[in-house]
């Protein structure tokens, strides 16, 4: 089956395409992260580095002299020679498209956003975009020859199927449409591959990531103009059966209570999104009438909506810890940044959910980064989502077949 | 990086690998079914197996005549062969040890159970489970010599780590214990790599596996002693990132209810576990005593309980559905099987919780396999659990390194 002659050559490749692996899903990593990462020893590694880096595969980005603690000689980090591919990451929101182009070294190169109003519908958005990206390459030199993937966030979830899911306006603007034309747009234009994935979970993998290689089980909520989820399990992104994967915001917290664009009634969308609590606000009394406000005000009317939607998420977000033992809890939209109030009222009400003994606690936090990050999450989906070995080609067959 | 007189070698080195793993995770396979789920062409297929066949890697089992619809040559299904490796399942529950071994074929050549008391210890019970084995050895003629891997599943969460998770008597007789001696065990007598995890999630894949290949995202429930759960999603278990995952049965139902073991209050487990709801019955005034009278008294009160647990169970797992978006919830336990009105209510609460159109909706069903068939999934679980290139020894360095 294997010819003797050829045994050594077969488990040297295994090993190189390991390491190349490593270097493709997670950056810049010394040899010492490398053996660990791959499962080899140092001797190995530094012999298939030189190999690596003697070909020009592989480069030395720098030494971790900067962030090293402890005497001893600085290490050098390795990446992926940064010429050998671009990949772009796109996060449609409901009101600004952020593009990012990083190198094959994980070295974002070139960033923009572009903001358009809620009401603009999908070809719009898609030229609104290609304009944005034309500008970026102009202004900062860069051209995209070399482009391997694109990921694209959108709003809403991302079907695996291309049946009608939900019914129109469910989730918003266009939906659907997004589904159908966005990844065929960028596939023609850019003559690359395309996946596409709902915004909130490729922001939810890229807090996955920001939180190190440890945190790669990982629950996202935002409470935003409707309130997401996404869940991040041995650090891949979490779609479920149909697509539908992540809907914490139409979890039913208070039953027979107001009535949802889902169909439901008493969502936790209905009670801890802003729009939701500013109505709330107003409804008992308090002229609120901004997000600022909302997070500022002194008013025990404001406070009291504030501590209610945040019991209700702790509530939810405890049911599904109790589910999936998640290494981390992530709190984002701007409301939580405000407010850390609002996240630690949350983190009080999750601990009466789970078991009283630390091993089952998560850590519970606002979000590290920016709302419309979903486009370093889109990066980071990209780096991962190509297993080498997948990308041999099949051979011409070397022999006919008997009849 | 690659000589180019290797690279024909290495791609039908990595076909060969895929094809291999493929027959080793799923059994027996018609060629069209290994192209469909190794992403090769049939040529291609063909021309693999002719090989392994030759090389005697792979055997031809049977046809698929028996279960062929429509006309057509029967198509030959292939099966590793079945004398390359042996797999062990083991499933210790409360009050009984079953054993499954199967061939490298998947084939189930050797399976037995014996009961022992609830209060029985665990140097105790791996001892009866060596009785068993060594007696199902004799009497069947089967000697494990060419033993691989053994899937040991054991009652409570099993973690990641040797740190103390719960206080001791959280989840039953001596977990922590059975965490410390179990593997050492069975690896020392039978030389074999050893896998721990608790049988719920066993049983979970089990039941995954039986539903069909679609079926890999499912949520299992079990309505036993306690309320047991586990995930499946993309056919593997969810451990968690403390292996407490699946805790189903400790999510509040009842705030302010019946004090847990676990130190909460108002536990699925405190409304829906069998031992929960036949004293409920005894507290209103029927006299029901056994799992049997439970399921078939026309007793309104006893009716009236079992649809407070079915309710309890729908809204728990309609939460979870919400986030986690699964093909199949299959209810598993006696009480489930003995009484179809249970899982009909259970599905009732949970459609009530979901999104109300088609695509959001997972199949509700009773578990197709008895609850000791821990064991199986244990063994689906080692067929699935070593991935072939990792094997690949590491070699002696071929030159010494430069100082």
């Amino acid at each position: 089956m294997r010819m003797p002659g050829e045994a050594h050559a077969l488990v040297r490749h295994s090993h190189q395409e390991r390491v190349l692996r490593a270097l493709r899903e997670r950056g810049a990593l010394s040899r010492g992260e490398l053996a660990e990462a791959v499962g080899l020893s140092r001797t190995t590694i530094s012999e298939i580095t030189r190999d690596l880096l003697r070909h020009g595969s592989v480069v030395v980005l720098d030494t971790d002299a900067a962030s090293r603690a402890g005497s001893g000689r600085p290490a050098e980090r390795l990446v992926l020679d940064p010429d050998s591919g671009q990949f772009m990451g796109v996060d449609f929101g409901h009101r600004r498209v952020r593009v990012a182009v990083a190198d094959a070294s994980h070295e974002v190169v070139v960033s923009g956003r572009q903001a358009y109003p809620d009401s603009t519908g999908w070809p719009e958005r898609i030229s609104i975009a290609f304009d944005l990206i034309d500008r970026l390459s102009v202004e900062r030199g860069v051209h995209f020859r070399a482009l391997q993937g694109i990921g694209i966030g959108v709003t809403g979830p991302h079907p695996r199927s291309s049946a009608p899911l939900a019914p129109d306006g469910a989730f918003g603007t266009g939906f659907a449409a997004a589904r159908d034309d966005v990844d065929v747009s960028f596939a023609e234009r850019f003559g690359a591959s395309v996946i596409v994935e709902n915004n909130t979970r490729f922001a939810a993998l890229a807090e996955a990531l920001a939180g190190g290689a440890d945190d790669e089980n990982l629950l996202y909520v935002r409470l935003s103009d409707g309130v997401g989820g996404a869940l991040v399990i041995g650090g891949q992104i979490v779609s479920g059966a149909t697509g539908l994967a992540g809907e914490l915001g139409h979890v039913t917290v208070a039953p027979g209570g107001a009535r949802c664009r889902c169909g439901k009634s008493g969502c936790l969308k209905t009670v801890a999104s802003v729009p939701s609590m500013l109505a709330a606000c107003r409804e008992r009394g308090a002229d609120i009438g901004s997000i600022d406000e909302l997070a500022s005000s002194a008013d025990p009317v404001v406070k009291q909506v504030l501590r209610e939607a945040a019991s209700a998420v702790g509530a939810v977000v405890g049911t599904v810890a109790m589910v999936f033992n998640p290494a981390e809890i992530v709190i984002g939209g701007e409301i939580a940044r405000l407010t850390p109030a609002l996240v630690e009222r949350t983190s009080e009400t999750l601990g009466e959910e789970l078991f009283p003994w630390v091993a089952a606690r998560p850590v519970v936090r606002a979000a590290r980064l920016a709302d419309d990050d979903g486009a370093i999450g889109a990066l980071a989906a990209l780096f991962r989502s190509a297993p080498m070995l997948a990308d041999q080609p099949e051979p011409a067959p070397v022999r006919a077949l008997p009849a």
